[in-house]
């Protein structure tokens, strides 16, 4: 056995309170080396040294990387704390993986053992229960829809009649989203995710200068307390962009800092590195990456953390909003997060926080800080796959395996599931305007596990790369717009609203991945059904025995126009057209 | 290479924010696998496909365990951020490990990096400085000494005129510590950590009926007050014991609980099961352990974190207290310790925070709650080897490299290095009444990383089984005490005030473990000088080659008595007495 390989560390995706009563427990070992894993586990104050020979339960082989198994078990512990270690075993020999490293038999001191010392419900990771069952909608304002001519900025162009760049203004505003919540309820919407919406020069709005006004080319506080109300009446959840961690070089503190210099009252509100304080050549002051007009904020300073920490309850308290998505989040101190989550819950128990982060977020995700990141390790697999082919079947597979395992199940719940956003190209562009493409990538994003979001746009078929292309005007022509894919993914988001098992109250597992015939084959599943999703990703016609799957009979979804199920024969070869699926359904006994 | 048990993850002891400026890095490998590891960096806004090729630094082997290598690197980006990933080679290939995997070039694609996004001052680990400079003495008042026979509670036994018992009183107070304080001045001690002081019915105090009160038997709270400031004249630190994880039975909240069930106000202070509530024959309401007499006390409830944080901020502000040693800390919940350090931090901001964890505790390590916890991962490892010889010396080095490793640096520079405490046997016991073995655990632990703590009577040579006989009377006849082990105490304790490689200021090293001849070699180094122990855990006399540790003449310190030190040719071959040392100087030039 390779003892190098196995690894396990409570307090994180290894271990962790999945609520109040139950332990999740997860072990690394090397992929196919053991054959068997069992925790051993006892309460620390009814220790006896036989606990390995009675408190012991079989562990599921949850996944497999490209060089790892990872295995599973729930506990309850009775008393809500508990000691454990791992029986770890192969044709040739049994090990025993503990705190004190790896032995031959149990170790008898009980300090040996992996600790779980108490579930505090205080400390359980608790994302509010909305979101698990929410499909976003992405909306970059500036160019949703002109519904009001009279709040146009100077130079407003015709809707749609050029090309977007760094700096045109369409005219996209707040009665444009009322005008066409209709749009965004038919394709089964639960929330809106609305890029910056403060005052700012710039039509994307991320040089924020005052966080606590509308922009006016969007509308005013009215239009937007109509805005959320409308949402709200047709349950459509309403999320805002936090741009917190830099200002904008016109936010009136750093205006206040140019003037003043070392007398402003607001140096302590920046990162200065000296006087006199200027942006050019090179910003002498910490910014976003090295953009002088954003100034990084000092969350360290008590007034900068007050100043913003209203802004947060504000837009809870007097707009009623339901989450707020946290622009650069991670470059922003935890300290400040913390706080941050408190006033947020405070103010709205059931708020959604997500974290705009790129990476691993594990720190941020214990419970004390965000509900969710946006999740762009599960993006980049989806899209070098389905997208672009540019990874083989055992890859994706592996590295999907590997997001799931990276966090605990209820983070992976509510995680933040998008295929592209404002700051990629859009998935018809990378799918090289492929549809078959566009059309798998949705079929994997909205029966995966996690809360999807679809890039205004996208589901109407529009291209466009990297920003300002994925900035483009929406669409309203219906003759422009590809209807076929707007009824496909409205289909997929009826099915995860009615299917427990297509959506979000299952667990999920790759079954098989084939790189010399480029499918997948991945399910999902509760204590009563099985979903069997067969996914040809190559430009071929599949062949698939259904034995090797499984021995029973299934039925199959059919998928064109309204869903209908057909049994099939398990001991037929079914064949699947290029570049498209088949959903196959199994009763478990 | 075993691609399996290469392992990074960032923000935890293998990357972190050493101080404001300064990253730590640390891979793990297989033993003795890879030849050489080099770091790849960037700044994320400044990435270029080729940087791999210019910011690249070698990183240094750290330690070896039984399975692993660690390899460390510190760095300090210049812009406070970096994207970065391993450079492994052997003699027949070299890989790439990043965030996203293992790859034979170095991936094009940012995202695929690892990510420290941004090092916030707020975040970084900060203990209070002195404690990296301070050897603690643990008191268990009730057995110190007996200097206010008034205050004795009813039925005193004649001091050491028996064995210590779980109910026994011998009468030790606040006085009798005042009275010796010579006595601990002498042996060097920078800090007193005492055992329970408030009011409670048992001899060890555990069991708090006031949390606002000092126990009658101890003296006043006049009494304390001199003796805070009797110590802070003679530059020694206080430390308490705060026991919030539970309340005692005739604690006033729970006694009103048990009279008026249901209708006590503080019914929601316990995590009561149901009503009636009661002790007997099991009690229906959670406890420490399975102890009925110490309910636990629910800190989600407000007015239980308000009351005990009250408790925190009063004995610092009106006695001055330097600290709190937090009783069984992993069962309280993480966001009761995250308020305790904010309003400790703000009555004091050097105050030194201590959990009580005997197991791997990195979770409350990141900044945000203990400065430190009580080292029982290297208590054990020293005991288990030079206590009770029962381990050998490869598994020693193995256990401590991993301790070592287990933690960030200013982590390990704090931590409460204990070799025995009120809850274990004493050292002396546990050597079977060895004093060469105990003169090795001294020597082991005070020249170690971290903040040493002495049992009191250890140092004169008190033995002494579990609880309740290592909770014997101090003994203060001369005669009866171990002059010798004192003076060699109070010898290392200069060194590791005067000498800063001896003490905290240096790195630690394993250089060498021999199983065949039962000694370890390890040095203590800063870049101007080295200092190399070896120590011969054998009852045989250890012959050893100097030229296998050095080529360069040595100093030896001479540790009988005064310090002298002689030259040592380091061709020559030195020779140990049995469960003896040395110590050597070199230069580094």
């Amino acid at each position: 056995m390779l003892r190098e390989a196995i690894y396990h560390r409570p307090k994180n995706n290894f271990a962790y309170a999945y609520d109040k009563d139950t332990l999740h427990i997860v072990l690394q070992t090397k992929k196919d080396d053991v054959e068997s894993v069992s925790l051993i586990f006892g309460d620390p104050y009814d220790w006896k040294d036989e606990m390995w020979q009675t408190q012991i339960l079989e562990m599921t082989k949850s996944g497999t990387t490209d060089l790892h198994d990872y295995w599973f078990s729930a506990v309850k512990p009775e008393f809500h704390r508990m000691r454990y270690g791992f029986q770890c075993s192969d044709k040739t020999e049994t090990i025993y993986y503990t705190e004190g490293g790896i032995y031959s038999t149990p170790p008898m001191e009980i300090a040996n053992y992996f600790c779980f010392p108490y579930l505090n419900k205080a400390d359980v990771f608790t994302p509010p229960s909305w979101v698990k069952d929410t499909v976003w909608y992405q909306i970059f304002p500036e160019r949703f829809s002109n519904g009001d001519r009279s709040n146009d900025p100077e130079g407003t162009l015709a809707w749609g009649s050029t090309d977007p760049s760094p700096t045109n203004h369409f005219g996209g505003d707040f009665q444009g989203v009322i005008d066409h919540l209709d749009h965004i309820v038919d394709l089964g919407i639960g929330g809106i995710y609305f890029t910056p919406i403060f005052k700012a020069h710039s039509n994307h709005k991320y040089d924020t200068i005052d966080y606590m006004e509308i922009d006016p080319q969007f509308g005013d506080k009215e239009t937007f307390r109509r805005l959320v109300k409308e949402c709200h009446n047709r349950g459509i959840r309403v999320m805002l962009d936090a741009v917190f961690n830099h200002s904008g070089y016109y936010f009136p503190a750093f205006q206040d800092v140019l003037e003043n210099q070392e007398k402003s009252k607001y140096k302590e509100w920046f990162h200065l590195w000296n006087f006199p304080v200027k942006s050019e050549p090179r910003p002498n002051y910490d910014t976003f990456a090295f953009v002088g007009s954003m100034p990084k904020l000092n969350t360290e300073n008590h007034e900068v953390r007050e100043y913003l920490l209203n802004v947060a309850r504000y837009w809870i308290e007097e707009f009623d909003i339901d989450g707020w998505r946290l622009d650069v989040a991670n470059e922003v101190d935890h300290a400040f997060w913390r706080e941050f989550r408190q006033v947020v819950k405070e103010a709205k128990p059931d708020a959604y926080i997500l974290g705009e982060i790129w990476h691993d977020s594990m720190p941020w995700l214990q419970g004390d800080q965000f509900d969710a990141v946006m999740n762009y390790p599960f993006t980049n697999a989806a899209i070098e796959y389905f997208g672009k082919n540019e990874i083989n079947a055992e890859d994706f597979a592996s590295t999907i395996t590997k997001v799931l395992h990276m966090y605990p199940k209820h983070v992976n719940e509510v995680a933040f599931n998008l295929l592209d956003s404002h700051d990629t190209p859009r998935i018809l562009t990378l799918a090289d305007n492929n549809f078959d493409r566009v059309k798998l990538l949705y079929l994997f994003q909205l029966s995966f596990i996690g809360t999807p979001c679809i890039y205004y746009g996208d589901e109407i078929g529009m291209a466009g790369g990297q920003d300002p292309g994925c900035r483009a005007c929406m669409e309203w022509d219906e003759q422009y717009q590809d209807r076929q894919l707007f009824n496909f993914v409205k289909s997929l988001n009826k099915l995860r609203k009615n299917e427990p098992v297509f959506g979000n109250k299952a667990d999920f597992r790759i079954v098989k991945a084939d790189n010399s015939k480029n499918y997948v084959i991945y399910e999902k599943f509760n204590a009563e059904k099985k979903l069997i999703f067969v996914l040809n990703n190559s430009s071929n016609t599949l062949q698939v025995d259904l034995q090797e799957i499984t021995d029973q009979d299934l039925l199959e979804w059919n998928m064109e126009g309204t869903i209908r199920k057909n049994t099939v024969d398990s001991s037929s070869a079914i064949s699947i057209k290029p570049l498209y699926f088949r959903i196959f359904e199994q009763q478990i006994k």
